[in-house]
């Protein structure tokens, strides 16, 4: 089969909208899931890219997602707020409890919005994102369903929970931090199995407890937390405000989105929102970030090392680069996006990139 | 010279107590900064511990803490506040904080307080257990003087900026979590070169950029953050939380507590206090933390390993221990505690313990 493996940006984010669309799915919901699957093929997050259609596809045909569910706020004070997501789509369920936390935190300085009930709510770096375009400073994590031991345990038990921070700058490219609390995102292992690469010693080990370069294997075993003790310090944390205060599931109560299909996954999130003009000025703020990131870019350079980097700013480049050179995307998940597109009358080929530059920078 | 090394720790307490008293020290402030000092003691953080005295009388004597300075609340919104500690001592400037944060909280459902103007405050696990002492979850965050590379980088740029969470159970200890964003804490290597140990190999570099064994070597060179660019990142937003938000230092401006005798330290702290019931009822998520903490304590557990712990866990049976049999000090930490109690005419050798339980049980 000779598919085409590069996209545009903005028809693949169509054909993805129109997909979703064609499943039956509101508009309103269908774009926000598009988006936040763009968004993340565009920072170079593909684990967390249009790679997703097919099981969110399936959740859905399955009822194990309610894409007509009204997010509720269960209940609120001052400067918190309990969101139900009432099992929509995570994206959407995360968006919405995004909005609050920021209209809170500008009437109040800051806010605190647990979510229960939600899904899989891809990429942190989405809401972050979000966040700085309202000059705010956000922080936001979210449980997931078992893969990593507890320090002395040999079987997943919480979550690679990840953790998000966006935070605005001034010239200089914001502060985006988003990252698993595992050694490494279990997403670049599926993305390992899925190429039939191996991964190095020290990410995983399989179901026995062994140490493994076996993809497959640790997939079926544990993925392991960043720092030891640390990492698996963290993660409970997170699944402590995402899950146990939310009322969301925590440990082995976060359902996995590939393997079970008898009930909701019961995701929780933790939005912290900050507003920052109630600490200092935000020209003040953005002038002394703005500082901080010349001064550690400045920073003297390990040998071979080109550049020092701010998180988030690798992935900054790469959302410049792919708007205009389109996203490349693994055949096998191309092949997968044709079928898909085929039961609803919809052809992937047709977002495949104009190599007419001017065309990208029009579409971009 | 044979001296006691193992002491009653509320008679040590006051034994530090009356020291910063005889130094001039107003009495609420010298309870403050021994109670901290005893309770790193007590939970076997002993870099943290006692040992402290004498660097924090030298900054009094050279006017680098100002112990009767007035912390100053210099802004406020209804969830936020932010809190100048005009150099006082850092954990009488902590302790303030964290007293609007959990009023705040109370009134509003969570608050962010941000500090200026503060120094070391001690270890973050004291502020959890007195957050959870008033059924509050919270995250506490410190910058710190320069000891860790960023990612690609050769010498120090940013701390080991410590996080600390506290959060209650019911009938189980409460998760207490406290570690430096290096992977290791540089109190340990402070530790291991007063001892004349060597530290192994991926704890720090040397100021040449080499990996290194050498306490003494790593001292002068840096510190590595826990799993790479994930703890470089995860310290460089504490120090924008706790510096470049607050108005306090952040980078090179958070002076060297050892070294720099020009210049107050400057070091910023954020405080996040959450009130559980303004999310669930309080008893549903002490029942829920429960279940929580069992469920992962039954876990399987890798050969060799008896126990899986639970963040706090060990440090609540060091207190337990350490206030039944003493607090063990390195010989070097006594003597020096013994000149400096010669100068005021105090004497350390009136804290050491008695070896009969029951009176050590009365004092406990």
């Amino acid at each position: 089969m000779s598919l085409p493996t590069r996209y545009d940006w903005k028809k693949l984010q169509d054909f993805c909208a129109n997909v979703f669309s064609a499943a039956g799915v509101k508009k309103e919901v269908a774009d926000v899931v598009a988006d936040s699957l763009i968004q993340a093929d565009l920072r170079g997050v593909e684990s967390h890219g249009v790679v997703r259609t097919a099981i969110y596809l399936k959740r859905i045909e399955q009822d194990m997602i309610d894409p007509f569910a009204e997010v509720e706020i269960e209940n609120e004070s001052v400067a918190t707020a309990l969101v139900n997501g009432k099992n929509q789509f995570g994206s959407v369920v995360g968006t919405k409890a995004l909005e609050v936390a920021i209209k809170k935190a500008k009437e109040n300085g800051a806010a605190l919005v647990g979510v229960k009930g939600s899904n899989h709510f891809g990429t942190g770096a989405y809401y972050a994102l979000k966040a700085i375009e309202q000059e705010m400073i956000l922080l936001v994590v979210s449980n997931a369903s078992q893969t990593m031991p507890p320090t002395g345990g040999i079987r997943p038990f919480i979550g690679t929970n990840p953790l998000a921070v966006g935070v605005p700058a001034g010239k200089e490219e914001p502060f985006i931090m988003d990252m698993a609390t595992s050694l490494v995102a279990r997403g670049k292992i599926i993305v390992a199995a899925q190429k039939g690469e191996s991964i190095p010693l020290g990410w995983a080990i399989d179901k026995g407890g062994n140490p493994t370069t076996d993809a497959e294997a640790a997939l079926e075993g544990s993925v392991l937390p960043m720092g030891g003790p640390k990492g698996y310090a963290i993660s409970m944390f997170i699944d402590i405000l995402a899950g146990v205060l939310t009322g969301a599931g925590f440990g082995k109560y976060v359902n996995n989105m590939y393997e079970n299909w008898e009930e909701p996954q019961n995701v929780g999130h933790f939005f912290i929102a900050i507003d920052i003009k109630k600490f200092i000025p935000i020209e003040l703020f953005k002038q002394r970030m703005d500082q901080y990131i010349c001064e550690i870019k400045a920073e003297p350079k390990a040998p071979n090392v080109e550049e020092i980097f701010i998180p988030g700013e690798l992935e900054h480049r790469k959302v410049i680069e792919k708007k205009t050179n389109g996203i490349e995307l693994p055949l096998k998940v191309v092949q997968e996006l044709q079928k898909i597109g085929e039961r609803y009358g919809l052809d992937i080929t047709q977002a495949q990139i104009t190599l007419n530059t001017e065309e990208v920078t029009n579409n971009g």
